[in-house]
């Protein structure tokens, strides 16, 4: 299955700090307004998240959400 | 391998218009800036597109993207 793992962070990521694991095997990502995405796991488990796409390494199974400054 | 298929569209996608073929095997996407995204495949072909994401369904290898209006 090819799902991936979203992993959040709040800075620029670096190699000391990659970011911290949001939600696993993530199957849908669909934005709902602005900066607003709700993730859907193969699982069926749904979580929002509010920042910006950061990168996604979809072979590696890793989606980056940079959290929006508040 | 876990790459995604990323289609274009743009209007709101429908069954008769599900979005146009833009770039297969896509592993790596990057925003660029405001409504920028650089897709580069497995390949190692690289493509930038203008406008915003859909929605992504990673099980199905399917990324949807809407073209910015201009």
């Amino acid at each position: 299955m090819c799902e991936a793992n979203v992993f959040v962070i709040d800075t620029e990521p670096s190699e000391a700090n990659p970011g911290e694991l949001f939600l696993e095997a993530v199957d849908e990502i669909v934005p709902e307004g602005e900066n607003l995405w709700r993730l859907t796991s193969i699982f069926g488990e749904q979580k929002t998240i509010i920042g910006r796409i950061h990168s996604m390494h979809l072979v590696d199974h890793r989606i980056l959400f940079q959290r929006a400054a508040t």
